[in-house]
């Protein structure tokens, strides 16, 4: 098993330390390659993700990313220049996002109930492929296009792969997007769902406005399954449904391309958190739920479960106090 | 003052009913004018908006709009070619939408904490626009665009009309964007709430990405004073507050010609609801506090604040049983 391991900025590190110690329990024989990729290396040679990188990194199985993101570098530099390059480059399709509610973890919501779901959100197009353009910037009459590009290609293929965890899950697909609005890619994703639809009879589909589905998300979050749609509204519904199950600190997330082409990338939802990093505080659950998520994705379905078990057992008895990083490193490592 | 009344479809004419008994309560010299815009007429010719139509409502020194949509009509129909069309076209480019957890009202937070803030929602521009187009529909190789269309004329507005809120409430600016993505609008928005800011020395303002807000706004919604933001994310963000406000029977929305060239439009933020509709069970609350919005607009400060403080008296007061459309038209009519 080949790893290839971006610590990135800020908690980044500290975070894929502790998620590389209970990799390397399970799997002894892991070889990591480590990439420097992120803040400093933007500073020091201007080079976000070269040609050479890529190539290097498609040598491996998959990749275990921290996190990506440093005040002293403008806005959409690192996330364009690097994390969507790469999820672009490597045809990271699947953006795969479970949101689960543990025992013993305090949701913001008054009556959360079970919360179990599944989001998969398309990572290749839609508004996130950087079409667009600015006329005239910095006058009074600067104007701005953002284009969001929808294939039937790029949606048939994450709506299949929403469909079979269905139909292996609660057999419940709801498609969240904007369809009264976005009348010319909303269509396209409502009639594939339809189509797609009919290669899976038993499960049940369904469709809410990404207005509507926020609603739901704090007033009933146990009525999702699995959540198929776009780059952006995935984005949007997967923080919140984050938050609602207890914080971004205990969100994981696969970047699948579902061919296996090219090795998919497994990260926490979390940021770079440069307030507190270095001191030993970030919360390394969701850097460790994504080796789980890592190892489904390779076929260790059972290893897998053991982390995912480590992790809920953890949880489950952290009270009030979940301790530093290495503290909840040390726990989880010695319940996997 | 001469009201435009566009009671719509589903619960539409329900809830209009109220809120026009109230507004008459205060202003007895009002005239009406009702127009049957929605899903019957369409049936019946075919027509959504006509030039004719838009010349009459003109006439009106305000409009006072219930719900539009119909499952009958395919999806976007009845949204683009009747409710954007008129947004659109009355240049209502300040979409106005106040959040309040009245006392007494079940927030679905655990600890809601203090919530009053508003949100200026960018209302003529954005990803609304309608441009964009599909090639190919219905094959294999379908393709499907999305233009957001964004001017500094256009954010300018409405960042300085956020500013003035702010600056007459809690002298907090929030803009809320997902620029490390979107790059080219979201940079022109940032940089306008940093120019225009200029003016408002005594405004302080931060920035949230989209996904984040929506993380704050059930961790923290007290947090927020005025949001000003782009049509999309402000459509977004407003159904989640209302949410966390107690659900979207409370929530009104302004739809402002700030210029005053075109008559302002007040609707509820809920939708037709046809599964209630016609049977005296929709809550008109939302309804008549957009009546507050519309005397506020037209210039009856303290008619809105009657019709507030009517309705904060009337939800304190309801426990767990609202009662149906007409006990709470007659209740709040009481207390204004
Ligand atoms: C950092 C940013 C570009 C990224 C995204 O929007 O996809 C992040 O928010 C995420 O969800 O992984
Ligand atoms: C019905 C729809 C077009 C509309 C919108 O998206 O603006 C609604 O959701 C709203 O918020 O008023």
């Amino acid at each position: 098993m080949k790893i290839a391991l971006i610590p990135g900025d800020g908690i980044g590190p500290e975070v894929v330390d502790q998620a590389l110690r209970v990799l390397t329990k399970l799997h002894p024989e892991v070889e990591t390659t480590e990439f420097d990729f992120g803040a400093r290396r933007y500073h020091a040679t201007g080079e976000l993700l070269t040609d050479a990188d890529m190539a290097a990194l498609r040598e491996h199985d998959a990749i275990l990313l921290g996190a990506i993101g440093d005040p002293s570098v403008p806005s959409g530099i690192l996330e364009r220049g690097f994390l969507l390059k790469l999820r672009f480059l490597m045809d990271h399709h699947v953006n795969l996002r479970p949101s689960i509610l543990f025992d013993g973890v305090a949701s913001p919501l008054a009556n959360p109930g079970t919360i179990d779901f599944v989001v998969v959100r398309e990572g290749t197009e839609g508004p996130y492929t950087g079409n667009g353009g600015a006329l005239r910037v910095g006058t009074p009459h600067e104007i701005a296009t953002e284009v969001s590009v929808n294939t039937r290609f790029g949606i048939e293929r994450v709506v299949r792969d929403a469909f079979a965890r269905a139909q292996a899950r609660g057999k419940k697909l709801t498609l969240v997007h904007k369809n009264n609005v976005l009348t010319f890619a909303g269509s396209m994703w409502a009639r594939t769902v339809d189509e797609v639809g009919k290669e899976f009879p038993e499960v049940a589909t369904d469709y809410l406005h990404i207005d509507a589905a926020t609603i739901f998300m704090v007033t009933d979050p146990a009525r999702f399954d699995v959540i198929v749609t776009d780059n952006l509204f995935g984005d949007i519904i997967t923080d919140l449904a984050a938050a609602v199950t207890g914080g971004i600190g205990l969100a994981a997330s696969g970047n699948i391309d579902a061919t296996g082409v090219s090795p998919s990338m497994f990260e926490p939802v979390h940021g770079s958190a440069p307030d507190i990093a270095g001191q030993n505080l970030a919360d390394p659950t969701a850097a460790i739920l994504s080796v789980a998520l890592l190892l489904r994705h390779l076929g260790d379905v059972d290893g897998a479960a053991r982390v995912e078990a480590a992790v809920a057992s953890d949880v489950a008895s952290r009270g009030e106090t979940r301790g530093s990083t290495t503290e909840v490193g040390d726990r989880i490592l010695a319940l996997v």
